[in-house]
C-alpha cells in the first residue's frame, strides 16, 4: 500500500483579520519569498476580434477598461498585494473583496455588489501517490463587460478556455462576458470530477485489498481517503449554493441565454456531491468490514490455538500416565507397548483432526489462516 | 452464497464537457464499436388510428413533425452523435439537451424549456446472482405533441406501452401525449419495484443465514447489498424531486387530468424510498447482529479451550505426581495403585464435565459450536 | 425467550399498475379462494333515526344514495373487484381511488377531489408470541354526506363507533358525516397504541431479561423489535402527514367544529411517533449493552483459563522437577519428600488463589460465570 | 455505583380516548383510591389588593369570576372527574380540554381557542438515588383575566409566585394576568435546570469513575442517564415549540410588555436543550471509553496469561528433558547437576521476565491489572 | 500525553431566575470576594477628537450621554451589581438586559429592543497543557451612538481596537459607532481561530501519537478534544445565527456602509463551523482507528501466545514419551539416543518457526509487538 506522510492540518485561520481592513496582507501558504513576478494576461475581445497580451505593473498604471469590448484579466500569484490593490482601484473593488482575494484560505462564496460580483472558488488536485488533496483559490469578479480571475499559481487550467476564445466565431466570442465566467466555472467543476475519480479508483483498489487481504495499512488509507473527502465536501457544498444563488440570479449579471449552461454546471456539483456522498459510505462500509475481519481473524487464531492444544494435550496426558513409577503397570512390560503407546496418540490425534476436518476447523485455520482469512 | 465478482466503480465523470458544448460526444460504458446501428421506432396516432414505423436515418432528412397526431420518436442507441443531433435539429432542442442525451452517466434532472420539458431518468436492472446492479438511462422529451424517448438498448421495456396505443378506443389514444409520457414513467417506476422485490428477497434470505450460520460471506454480500441499495437511492431521490416539480406543473405540459396518475406515480416513488430505507435499516441492523455473532464465537472458542484445559490439566498434573522420583511415595507399591490413579484421573474429569454441563457450557461449546452456534 | 419465526418480508411491489388502470385487479396477501363473500353494511342516519342494514351484490344495482341523509357503507373484504368497481360507479371515484382501494399494500395517504376526499391507513396487529406485526389496509371516501369505509377482513374494530351511533341524542349523530370520520380515523391511532404499548413491554422485558441474563436469544428479539418499529414507523410518519393536511383543510370536507378534534388524533400521532422514537432510542441502547456484556463474557472466560492456567502450572512444574532422573538429588530419599512436595503445590496454588481473590477475579469468574456475570 | 431498580416503563397510552369524549375519565398512574380530596386555592387580586381562599366543590356551585379582578385558580388533584367538569362548565372550556387535563400523559401542547388558551406542561423531578426520573403534568388555561392550573400533587412548586402576588406593590400585580402565567411557566422551565444539574452532576461523577475504575454497573448508570435524557427530551423539545408559538402570539393573550419575559423562557428552554444534547454527546463518548477500556482489559488479561505460559513452558520443557529414561545424558551423575538444571531453568525465567520488563508488559499487566488499568 | 486533570462541569444553570426580575444578582463562576473593583473606561470619539478616561461609581452618578458624539463604555467586572443597574438606569435598559448581563452562563443571543440591540457572546480560551477551554461572557449593547461592553475580567482583547480609534483620520473614527460594534464581534470571531489552531495542532499530534504507538491516554486525550468541540460548537452556532439576524437587519442599527463586514464576520463563523465539524469528524476516524489498533493487539497477543504454544507443545509431548517406563523402547540404550531426541525437538520448532516466518507471523509478533504494532 502507499506512504502516508505524516499529514500536516491546513492552517485554518484567516490570520490578522482585524488589522487587515485598512492595510490587507497576503495569508496563505506559499513561500512568496522565491516566487517568479506575478504575470498579469489581458484578453480583449468581442465577437470580430481578441487582442491578448501580458501586462506589466508599469502598463497597470495608465490601464483603462475599454466600454465598448469584453476584457478578461488573469492574474497568476496573488502574494503581491501592491498589485491587487492596484487593481482593485482601478475595477473599483471593495476593500473586503481585495482582502479576501488576498487571504487565499477561505471558502467559496459569492459576494454581491452594485457594479459586479465576486466569487471564491477553489481548485483540487488529488496526488494519489499520497492519498492527499491540496487545493488553490481561484477568485472570480465579474462585472458587466469585463472578468477578473485571480491564481496563486500558473497552472494552465484555463487554456483551453482561451483556445476556444482565439477560434473566430466561436460562440463563447458572441455572447456576453457571463459566459466566460461560465466557462471557468464548468473548467473548475469538470477539475473536481478528475479528483473524484481518482479517489474513486483508490477506494476501489483499497476495498478489493481489503476482502483479499486486509491489514493495518489499510486502515490508515481509509483513514486518509476519508479525510481527504471530507475536504472536497468542503469546498462543493458552499460552491453549490453559490451556483444556486447565481441561478436565481437577482441582480441580473447572467443573462438568460447563460441561465441553462450554469443550471448545467450546477447539476454537475449536486451529481459530484451524491457520488462523494457515495464513496464515503462506502469507506465507512469499509471500515466496518475492516473491523469484522479483524474479529474473523481473532477467532482465527484462537482456534488455531485450540486445535494446537486439543492436538498436543491427550498425547502428553499419556506420556505422563505411562511415565509414572507404578510398580504394576499394564502394557510396561510388553515388548511392543511403547509402540502402542505411541499408536494410541497417533489414534486419538487423528480421530481429534477427523472431528475439526469434519466441522471445517483445520482447513481454515492451522494452515492456512493468513493467505485465505476470508 | 453467491460470488461477487470484484465490482467496478461505476465511471463518475461526466468527460470532455467543456469541449462538448460545442461538439457534443457519446459518454457511456458501452463498447460502441460492435453495436448495431441505432433503431428509431415512430408511433403517430390520435383517437382514430395508428401508424408504426421504423424510420432510417435518410427517412429523417426528409422528416416533418404532423401538427393535428401526437408522436411518439423511440430511439434505440444513443451512440450515434450525428443521428441525435439530427433529431435535435428536427425538434429545436437545445444544444445542453443534445449532450444531456448523449452523456449517459446523468442523474434525474428536469429541465424546462419553452416548447418541450426535458427528462432524465434510469432504468434499474438487478442481477441476483452477482447482488449488482446495472443501470441504464432514458431520456424523455416532451412537446405539446410529440415525445421523444432515448435508450441505450433495446430491452423492450416499453412494449406493453406500445399494445395499449394499438388497442382501439383505449384511454391512452384519446389522452393527450402527456398521459403517454406518464404511461413511459409508470413503466419505469414498475421496473424499480421489480429490483426492489429481488433486493428484499436476497436481503431476507440472508438473514435467514445470518441467524442460523453466520460466515464473513454474508459480511460482504451485506456490504454487496448495501451499495446496491445506495445506487438506487441515488438514482430515484432526484426522480422523485423531478415528479413533484412535474405535479406543481408549471409550463403546463402535464394537463389536469394526467394529474391524478403523475401524483401515483410520485406516490410510488415515495413509497419505493421508504421501503429501500427500511431494507438498509435492515441491512444496517444485520451488520450488528453479524459483529455479535463474531463475538459469540469467540466466546465459544474461549470456552472450548477452557473446558479442554480444564478436563487436562489436573490429569496431567496426576501423572506427574505419580511420574516423581521419590523414594516413600504412597500407591506405588500396590497392585492396583495404577488403576486407582487412573480412576482419581476420570473421576476429576467426570466432575468437572458435570459442572460444565450444569452451567450449560459443554453442550453448546465443545461439541456443537459450529452446527448451532445460535 | 421467544421464538421467532423465520420472518416473512412484505410484498413490496404493487403489482401490475400499468396494466390496472384499464382493469383494476386485486393486489394483497391474502389467499381470495376460501374467503367468505364480502359483507357491506350500510347506516343510514340523522339525528332523529338510524336504518342499519346489509347489502347485497344486487341491493347494490338498485342503491341510491339519500341526500338528506347521512350515510356510512362499510365494506369487508376488498378482493371482490366488480364489486368494488360497482361502489365506485354510484359513488362517481375516479380509476385511480379504486385501483388504490384493491391494492392493499399502500401507504398512507390522501388525494383530495371536488366531490369527495380519499384517505388510505393501515390498522396494526401486534402478535407478542412471535414478536411480529402484521397490518391491514383501511380505505375512507368521505363525501359531503356519506363516508366509504373499506376493510380486508372483518375485525370489528368499528363496532365501538357503531354502538355510539345507536344511542339516541349522541353527539355523533347530530354532527356532520365528517365527525364520523374523524371517530374512524381516532380508533384507528387509538389502536396504535395498544400495539406500541404491547412492544413497549417487550422491550421492557427484553431490557431486564439483558440486564440479568444475557444470550443471543436477545439479540435477535432486539432486531426483530426494531422490524415492528419501523414497520410501525412507515404506517404513522405519513399518517401524520395525512392529518396535518387535513387540519389545514382546504377543500371544507371537515367542518370548524370537528377541527379540535382532529387536531387531538393529530396530537396523538405526534406522541405515538415520540414514544416509538424513545423505544428505538432504548433499542439501540440495548444492543451496546448486549455488545457490552459480550465483551465482559470474553474477559470472564479469558480470566477463568488464566486462573486455572496459573494454578496448574507451577504445580505441573514441580512434579516436572522432582521426575528428573539426577542421582543427586534433595527430598527424594526422604521419607517425608513427597508429602513435602505436594505441600508446596498446595501452598503455591493457596498463595495464587489468595492473591486472585484480593484482586476479585476468583469471586467473579471460575465459579460463577454464567450465573452472575452482571 | 447506585442501584437501580428495574425500571418501570411508562405507560404511554392515553386510554379509551374513543369512549372518553363523551364521558371523559382520569388517566395517569397515580393510585386514586388513597388519595386526599382535591384542594382549589383561589386567588383574587389587582394592584390595590389581594384576596386568597380555598375553594370546596359547593364553592364551586356557586362560584362567578368577577369581570374587573384577575384570578388564579389552582387545582391540586386531577382524578377528580366531576370537579373539572364542574370548573370546565364555569369557564366554557371545551370537552376535549377537560379531557387533557384528566389525561394526565400528554406531551407539552398549546390549544389555542377564542376565549382563552390551553397549555399543556410537565415537572420534572430527578431522584439521584435511583438514577431515574418522575414527572407531572401541569396544565394551564389562560384567558383574558383569569389563569387556571391543574396539578396532580401539591409539591409547592408555585408558593413562590404566591409570594410575589402577596407583596404589595408587587410588578406582578400591576400586570396582566398573562405575567402570571408567565411565572408559572418560568418556574417550571427553571425546576429543569435543578434536574439538569442533578444529571450532570451524576454523569460527572460516572465519568471520573469510568477513567479511574471501569466495570458493568457504569454501563448500566449510562444506560440508565440516557433514558433520563431521552424523557427530558421528549418533554422540552415540544415546550420550546410551545413558548415559540406564544412569542408569535397570534390570538394576543399575551401583551407586548410580557413578550421579552417570554423570550426570555425561550432562551432558557433552547439553553437546556443545548446543555441535554452536551450531556447526550459525553454520555455516547463514555459508552465508547467503556468499550475501549472493556477491549483493553481483554488485552491485559491475555497479557497475563501469555506471560505466565512463557514463564512456564521452557521450565516445564527442561524438566521434561531430564525426565527421559536415556541411558546416557549429560549432567545426571553429577553432583550438582541438579542444581544446574535448576539454574537453567531460573536463567531463562529471568532472561524473559527481563524481556517482558524492558517491553512494559509485567508493570502493566500481572501484578497490577485489578488496580491500574487505566 | 498530557495530563487532565479531571474536568469539571461547567453550571448549567441560570440560577434564581424567578427571584432576580425584581432584583438581579450575579451569576458565575469567579470568586467575587477577592475580586479587584470593576472598572469603567469610556471612550467619546467623533472624526475630528478622541477622549478617553477611566469613570468612578461617583463619576457615573452624574454621566450624562453627548448625543454629538460616539460613546463607548467598557465594562471590566460584571459581579457588581449595583454597578450595573446604576449603568441601566442611565441607557434605559430592560431590566431582562441588565440580568442578562450579570447572568454570565447565558449563550449568545440577540435582543432587540426599540432603542438598543442587546447581544451577548462568548470568548474562549484553550489551554493546550490541560486540553481544556475556558470561556468568558462578552455583552454589547449598541444604541443609535453609544455602544456598551461588559466582560467579566480585564483581558486586553479589545486594546488593538482602541489603538486604531487612537490613530487621526481612521476609517473607524469615522465611521458611526455600529461599525465599532463590528470591530468588537470581529476580533471575537477572530479569538476563535486562535482556539481552533490550537485544537487542530493537538488533534493533529494526537493522530501522529495514534498512528504510531497507541496508549488508552489517547482515547482520553480524544475524549478531551471531543469535549471542547461540543463546547466550541454550542457558542458558535447561537452565534452564527445572532449574526445571521444582524446582517437581515431589521431595526436598522447597523449602517449599509457596515453590511459587507458583518457579512465577513458572518462567513468566518461559517467557516469556523465547518473547520470544527471537520475536526470533529476526524476525531471520530481516530476513535475508530484507536479501536481498530486495540483489536489489532488483541491479535498480536493471540499468535505470540500461539506461537510459544506450538513451539513448546511438541517439544514436551517428545520428552513426555522418552519419559515414559516401557522396559522396551527405542533410542533409550543407544549412546547418542539423548542428542538425537534433543536433535528431534529442534527440528520441529525449527520446521515451526520457518513456516510462521513464511506466514509472516513472528517478525511481527513474538520479537516486536511493542515497538512496530503498527
Amino acid at each position: 500500500m502507499k506512504k502516508h506522510p505524516l499529514r500536516k492540518l491546513k492552517k485554518l485561520r484567516p490570520k490578522k483579520i482585524s488589522a487587515s481592513v485598512d492595510s490587507p496582507v497576503y495569508v496563505g501558504d506559499i513561500d512568496t519569498t522565491n516566487l517568479a513576478k506575478p504575470t498579469i494576461s489581458k484578453i480583449l475581445y468581442d465577437a470580430a476580434e481578441i487582442v491578448e497580451c501580458v501586462l506589466t505593473a508599469a502598463d497597470l498604471a495608465t490601464f483603462k477598461p475599454d466600454p465598448n469590448k469584453k476584457l478578461w484579466l488573469n492574474v497568476h500569484g496573488v502574494h503581491d498585494v501592491d498589485l491587487i490593490k492596484q487593481i482593485g482601484a482601478i475595477f473599483k473593488l471593495h476593500p473586503l473583496v481585495i482582502e479576501d482575494i488576498l487571504n487565499t484560505e477561505q471558502r467559496p462564496k459569492i459576494d454581491e455588489f452594485d457594479d459586479y460580483i465576486f466569487l471564491e472558488t477553489r481548485n483540487f488536485y488529488y496526488d494519489r501517490t499520497t492519498m492527499s488533496a491540496t487545493s488553490e483559490q481561484i477568485s472570480l469578479v465579474l462585472g458587466h463587460n469585463f472578468l477578473l480571475t485571480f491564481q496563486e499559481r500558473a497552472t494552465g487550467a484555463f487554456e483551453p478556455i482561451r483556445e476556444r476564445l482565439r477560434a473566430s466565431r466561436a460562440q463563447i466570442r458572441e455572447l456576453s462576458v457571463d459566459y466566460l465566467a461560465y466557462c471557468v466555472l464548468d473548467s473548475i467543476v469538470d477539475r473536481y470530477f478528475n479528483v473524484l475519480e481518482d479517489v474513486g479508483e483508490d477506494s476501489e483498489e483499497l476495498e478489493n485489498l481489503l476482502l483479499t487481504k486486509p491489514s493495518i495499512n489499510e486502515l490508515h488509507s481509509i483513514h486518509q481517503l476519508k479525510h481527504v473527502s471530507i475536504e472536497l465536501r468542503r469546498a462543493v457544498w458552499p460552491l453549490r449554493e453559490v451556483l444556486n444563488s447565481l441561478i436565481r440570479n437577482e441582480k441580473g449579471f447572467f443573462k438568460p441565454a447563460t441561465m441553462p449552461y450554469l443550471r448545467d454546471v450546477y447539476d454537475h456539483t449536486v451529481n459530484f456531491i451524491e457520488s462523494l456522498e457515495s464513496i464515503r459510505d462506502t469507506l465507512s462500509s469499509m471500515m466496518d468490514i475492516y473491523m469484522a475481519s479483524m474479529s474473523q481473524r481473532v477467532n482465527l487464531e484462537l482456534r488455531a490455538l485450540t486445535v494446537v492444544t486439543m492436538l498436543f494435550m491427550p498425547a502428553t496426558l499419556i506420556t505422563g500416565i505411562f511415565g509414572m513409577n507404578f510398580d504394576d503397570m499394564p502394557w510396561l512390560k510388553h515388548k511392543d507397548g511403547f509402540y502402542w503407546a505411541l499408536g494410541l496418540m497417533f489414534s486419538i490425534a487423528t480421530i481429534m483432526l477427523l472431528i475439526f476436518w469434519r466441522r471445517q476447523w483445520v482447513s481454515r485455520s492451522v494452515f492456512s489462516t493468513d493467505d485465505s482469512n476470508k
